[in-house]
């Protein structure tokens, strides 16, 4: 692999490695909207347990799955197409699906993982693959710095001629975050010069005092913060203010959706829900903090921790997915959660982990934690196979015995879509996933993430190593042990996850803590030494959780929760001949605890009584014995009903307050 | 007016009326699979009370709106154009929305509805409006036959190249149905030899021994039989039967929602249930049940019977509502009934409403009439306002208070739509209302739906005239009085809606009849003179259904019915500072009638105890008084919330069955 000089940028040295920039996606200034500093993912490393082995498969498996795949889907044909000094389109014969205008973002979003992965150990098929993918990005791209395959294969060659649907800036977002991964990972700027040539193409269009335009699809605006931090280069950090003022005044016209789907309908500091499409609306908040932070726009910042607060009170599902209709891929209305019709995309799920990290490093509140963690855990986590090759595009909470004619391939996983913004998205996750599990501040270490391996930082008096060991999220003990610390006392910051019960906090002397019951995390200042220990340590009860009585498509059902799992049930966990929709739990049911290695490695289920109801009209009996396994393992046997929400007896008894004769179907029907 | 000579047809003779042919849109040959003959329309009279208001509004308003609405979207203008000389496109500055492939067939259910209504009485405004219509639709059909006008105009003239999108059997169908009512309604052949010429355009490409082709939606089918019921040309059964057995072989391909979209996944003789688009669906299967009754094919009617009663069964609406997937417009998952997500297109249920009619004519069951009943005054009637000048596209089953952003224009009628397909459909539908309304056979008159007015028949004896006095369905009194009948016996059969109580039937001598409480219907069989009287006395209690428990989308909810009508309430229903989705009503609620006719004429609405909730964990309380309207009268006020589906006190109640703490959101969300 060839290396690059290094782009100048503010941060570079700042990492805790000397010359090396800071591996990590979001590097904030200082800033007095910015409460907390992400680690180097240098310094954190995940040995083993949960996330260990979900960074592992995604790294050997899934990485080299979506090479074989975006070869497949054409995604580099494209490029390659671009490259060609003719530029005539020629029909992609191997193409899976149309030639979407966003094909390239696949690319970079799978050049960004390698980015992150080289960071953490080299792979020589990697480094080839990705070489070579690079060099084939900056043949594509225009003498005059515009690269857009779509655009030059396909469209027709002229820029910008279809804001709202050509995903132009877009692609170029997603090729910049791409180039802030191989600089701050590798110290390799190939990536980022492409990035910069073409975000100056759009800045000199698109800047300040030229002409008014935004993308159909947020996404560049947090890109460019980044750019301007990377490169100290103000005129992107303008860019991006200015593309986040501009939204907001219809500029995009109302499209098929209307002009809320790309969040033009209101302006972005004052527009006080999410709306539309979900994945727009979350990219664009992430942007929105950026430029909040980097210029000190408290209404801005308040505006967005306004839109989530809502977001996650009455549009968010249970597993942290969001999006409720498929029609636009779009937020419902308040309590508008369908289980079986869930959207619920990954993306959305992945870009809601980029909002949350955020607007916890500005405010430093728990809460934004917790919202990753359930997220993580669940409604992203979902979006890919046990085994790191097959994904979900759509994460639905419910699926039935019976499917319309046509569907049964509807339930099961795919290795790839013809729009296949998720699984590339996920691969970045994941290679990055170390960068959200801590923080430091001027009083010292933050924790948010648990799982076993050491986290290195500074902190005011000198740098501090930490090791943490845990089988979270299956045991609720955490221990953490101090390896190096300065002798000035800091504060160790350990979040409490909210699925914890009877939490208890021992510190080095021996003395336990017994956290508030509402804490959202707990304190340890004092002198630490090598050697010193704390442990967290937390009961994970399973936890059944009645639905909110507004909201309507769940009403009469409970969701059985433990730790920061969600669990659902799929056909493979119920007796033979019973099917999933004719199964009922009662309200005051309690699971326990069961191994269940037979569906993943260390997987903890749960086993309850439920009772079951055969057709409309017989009464409740035949107790039975059900099992219940988390939500992101589900869909690893074969393709079957699955619920989370469980309907509870006394809602699935049959109720007939008619005792007159109704046509026949006015009882069974709708 | 010009008048052209009658197009020949086998049926011409068997009208009551001598030479003119029936009024009807269906007519059967005598088949072993038809059990009852359609009456003429121009046989039965509905002079007042519900049904003959909506028909007068539908005739004096809604049709002359619809000319307007025509003439304003480009419908006319794409006709226009085609027969134009050169038959260059121009842009159509005066259309709203894209020139869809089927704006055609807006014009042809326009005509159709004019064709009904012109055969019950004359109107000059009508008369020119069709005439010139008439002489574009002719001037716009290209010399071999064929006509559409946007593959003619926008498409780039060749026929036939997209069978799967390009609707231009769907057109020609709809074509055929309008030339079929103006020859049977006016014995008016203009549009019926233009309707030919373009049949015999498609039958000398796709005909036996042709090309196999499809057409990706379904509709031409029925039209084709009804071409041979009233041509005696075989070649248009024989081309609609080919058609039938064609589709369900994979001809169309996957498209973008799969070959169950348009019921291309399993032969029409062996599909087992409805699937995809709910209007290809119900269309395909009237064509299907057309051709089974004409050929003598009890498999193929079996099996439409066997999808018609799994889809009352598990996919129904309460409301008659078909389609719960705005997606893809498509028929759910048995049990999948979403009220909020509902699509329910007005279309869908003209559409069963037709199927219903087939279906009740092919066998006789009043079933199929208690669906037509259900489906008119609910789930159609819905898709207009009172006033006849807006409509809605889709029909939820629920609107919240709150929306998302830019959806409160989404929660009101429009004048007319970009895809204007139900607007005249409901136009063509109300026209031929009388249509549906009794039938005979060798036995006697049946009365299918009610209404105060006429009805004339032969019976084998002779003739019979009656009258038929109600206000139902706002009382349950339905008087019939002979007016002709010939000496011999003859069965006056009358449906007993199930929404009817303590039934009663009174015979002219003074007998009172108790029938069964599950009998469907109910046989008065003698000697009939004029002036004997039957009433038919049934009370109409309010009732209250529970949903049932495996429709997960309305657990722990009842629906409020009083006769054939389903209830629902809207904001303007409940106290100010109340939000509709904080009632709930007791299980065992009892609603009484109450005097409506602040918000229509003669309604009957209903009026019950209900108790308030605020927020997710306040206890219920506060009892209030709550009004409720029929459901197809709602959104004839301010646009505000409604609902179908109303929660029941023990459903709403929060149930927190975990004490410690959660995430915030954890019990709020999903």
């Amino acid at each position: 692999m060839t290396r690059t000089p290094t782009v100048p940028g503010r941060h570079d040295e700042r990492g805790p490695e000397g010359r090396r920039p800071m591996r990590s996606a979001v590097l904030p200034g200082d800033s007095a909207l910015s409460r907390l500093r992400p680690l180097d993912g240098a310094a954190v490393s995940m040995t083993s347990g949960f996330w260990a082995e979900r960074i592992r498969t995604n790294r050997t498996t899934t990485i080299g799955a979506g090479h074989a795949q975006l070869i497949h889907a054409g995604n580099f044909q494209n490029l390659r197409l671009a490259a060609g000094a003719n530029g005539r389109y020629q029909a992609l014969s191997d193409t899976s699906g149309s030639p979407f205008p966003f094909l390239d973002t696949d690319v970079y979003k799978w050049l960004e993982a390698i980015g992150w992965e080289l960071g953490r150990g080299r792979d020589p098929d990697m480094e080839t693959a990705a070489d070579e993918a690079i060099d084939l990005v900056r043949a594509a791209q225009h003498e005059d710095g515009y690269i857009n395959s779509y655009v030059q294969v396909v469209g027709g060659g002229l820029p910008y001629r279809d804001l709202a649907w050509g995903h132009e800036f877009y692609c170029v977002g997603h090729l910049i975050q791409a180039g802030i991964a191989w600089q701050r990972s590798l110290d390799d700027g190939r990536l980022l010069g492409i990035a910069m040539r073409a975000a100056d193409h759009i800045d000199r269009e698109f800047g300040p005092g030229g002409r008014d335009g935004i993308d159909g699809h947020p996404e560049i605006e947090m890109a460019l913060v980044e750019l301007w931090r990377t490169t100290g280069e103000r005129r992107y950090l303008d860019l991006a203010s200015r593309l986040i003022e501009l939204r907001g005044h219809g500029l995009l016209g109302a499209g098929r959706f209307g002009s809320a789907y790309w969040q033009d309908h209101a302006p972005v500091r004052t527009a006080t829900t999410v709306a539309g499409h979900a994945v727009r609306q979350l990219y664009l908040d992430c942007g929105a903090v950026d430029v909040a932070v980097e210029t000190g726009d408290q209404e801005l910042l308040d505006a967005v921790i306004r839109r989530w607060t809502d977001m996650v009170a009455t549009r968010r599902y249970v597993t942290g997915g969001l999006g409720s209709r498929r029609w636009d891929e779009a937020f419902g209305d308040p309590y508008e959660l369908p289980p079986d019709q869930a959207y619920a995309e990954t993306c959305a799920s992945i870009a809601s982990v980029m909002l949350g990290w955020r607007l916890l490093l500005a405010t430093g509140e728990p809460r934004f934690a917790d919202a990753i963690e359930r997220t993580m855990f669940n409604g992203m986590l979902s979006g890919v196979s046990l085994d790191g090759t097959r994904f979900f595009y759509v994460n639905p909470l419910q699926v039935r015995s019976r499917r319309s004619a046509g569907e049964g391939e509807g339930a099961g996983r795919k290795a790839w879509y013809p729009c296949a913004c998720c699984p590339p998205n996920l691969m970045r996750l994941l290679s990055s996933w170390e960068q959200y599990v801590a923080s430091t501040d001027d009083a010292g270490i933050q924790i948010h993430q648990y799982g076993s391996g050491t986290i290195a930082a500074e902190t005011a008096g000198g740098p501090v190593r930490l090791e943490v060991e845990t089988d979270y999220p299956w045991h609720g003990r955490v221990l953490v042990r101090i390896l190096e610390s300065p002798a000035e006392p800091w504060t160790l910051t350990m979040r409490i996850p909210p699925g914890g019960r009877s939490v208890t906090v021992t510190d080095p002397a021996g003395s336990v803590v017994r956290p508030p019951v509402d804490a959202g995390s707990v304190d340890c200042h004092r002198a630490w030494r090598a050697d010193d220990t704390v442990e967290l340590a937390m009961e994970l009860p399973p936890r059944v959780i009645a639905s909110d009585p507004r909201t309507d498509a769940t009403r009469g059902c409970v969701v059985v929760e433990r730790g920061p799992l969600v669990y659902c049930i799929e056909t493979a966990d119920i007796p033979d001949a019973v099917e999933l929709e004719d199964v009922a739990v009662a309200e005051a049911v309690e699971p326990v605890a069961t191994d269940r290695s037979d569906v993943g490695a260390s997987i903890v289920g749960l086993s309850m009584p439920a009772s079951i109801r055969k057709g409309a009209t017989s009464t409740l009996g035949n107790d039975i014995e059900i099992g219940a396994i988390p939500y992101f393992a589900w869909a690893n046997r074969a393709v079957a009903a699955m619920r989370v929400w469980i309907p509870t007896v006394d809602s699935a008894a049959p109720t007939d307050t008619d005792t007159g004769p109704v046509e026949g179907s006015a009882q069974r029907d709708g």
